[in-house]
């Protein structure tokens, strides 16, 4: 019986757009379930002085044109570089921890990517904060009352803890039992370990 | 016609030992061309402000366990963590340079790594040091003094400025013409990449 693997996603992460945009179907290949799991990466990152493209511009300009050839991998096309870093990365994630507990998170954070890598529009802010909600079918007033609520951002704080508590120190991270796959290169290794618990 | 790869290595790189230890065999697979090219990666990432483990005990612990998973799938095995990091990474470096000019750095090299991970024993100093040259098939004494000299010194200097230039940033990286692919995991971009020089 294969596990399940937690899809620890945070928007603001540009290495998410690759598992987010392949997700669908590779899960569905290795007829594995996975659980999307919004945080705030950027918390942990800050605690952890994990700080791995501000002030590092040889390292970020390779992101970039890495993220570009593995698009074209994977049949993904973009606009990039994309704005980053995101100015609204916590409320952008309070709304799509509102989605994956509704149903629509999914295609929320989806949405989110393909305006951010595809137009060049930041996610948590408008116009793409409420294009994204309405292409996940949903209504922007409400979604956004309940996203600025203190109990969402207090379940986006206990998330982001478990997800520490886990060793996520970065995302996309996909955690499987007690192993952390951490970058959309390991998403493989992941369903893998999903279905085998062990590689060799 | 394929392109070359340069592989531009430093001992002293944690995720550098898969690479030397499946490159033979997966290079000899892909009928590539690679070029061993030691360099001093400490001094970029000192430059760069790329510190990726120092005070990242999270990050760090992740590193290990990541490379006991992606080593069983190569079949290797080692003693995990290793010494890390290495007193002396720029003279172990060194020698590889002598090495690679003579045609025995990646036996060198290889043996390095073999000790390190193997045996807990660090690169760049002895006993490991005069061992692994023994195990590649030269005189310590003779190859010591060659790899103390000053030439060896600026040649080692040379090549580290050489590596930045080409945008090189980590090590392991695999350089492709004008595409740098960093991390061990990215060594079938390159060799895919050195066969068509697209991947669209």
């Amino acid at each position: 019986m294969a596990q399940p693997v937690d899809f620890w996603v945070s928007i603001g992460s540009t290495y998410s757009w690759l598992s987010v945009m392949r997700l669908p179907d590779t899960a569905r290949a290795a007829r594995a379930e996975v659980r999307w799991r919004p945080f705030d990466v950027r918390r942990i990152m800050l605690m952890q002085k994990n700080i791995p493209f501000r002030d590092k511009p040889v390292k970020a300009a390779y992101m970039w044109r890495d993220i570009e050839r593995r698009a074209q991998r994977y049949g993904l096309s973009a606009r990039l570089p994309a704005p980053y870093p995101l100015a609204e990365l916590t409320f952008a994630n309070q709304v799509a921890l509102v989605g994956c507990a509704e149903g629509w998170g999914q295609d929320y954070i989806r949405d989110a990517y393909r305006l951010w890598f595809g137009e060049g529009q930041e996610p948590g802010q408008e116009p793409a904060l409420s294009q994204a909600i309405i292409g996940a079918g949903q209504d922007p007033a409400r979604v956004l009352d309940m996203a600025r609520s203190p109990e969402t951002a207090a379940r986006l704080e206990a998330e982001t803890d478990r997800a520490m508590a886990l060793g996520v120190f970065g995302a996309p991270s996909f955690v499987v039992g007690s192993e952390v796959f951490w970058g959309d290169d390991r998403l493989e290794d992941a369903l893998d370990w999903a279905q085998r618990g062990r590689f060799d």
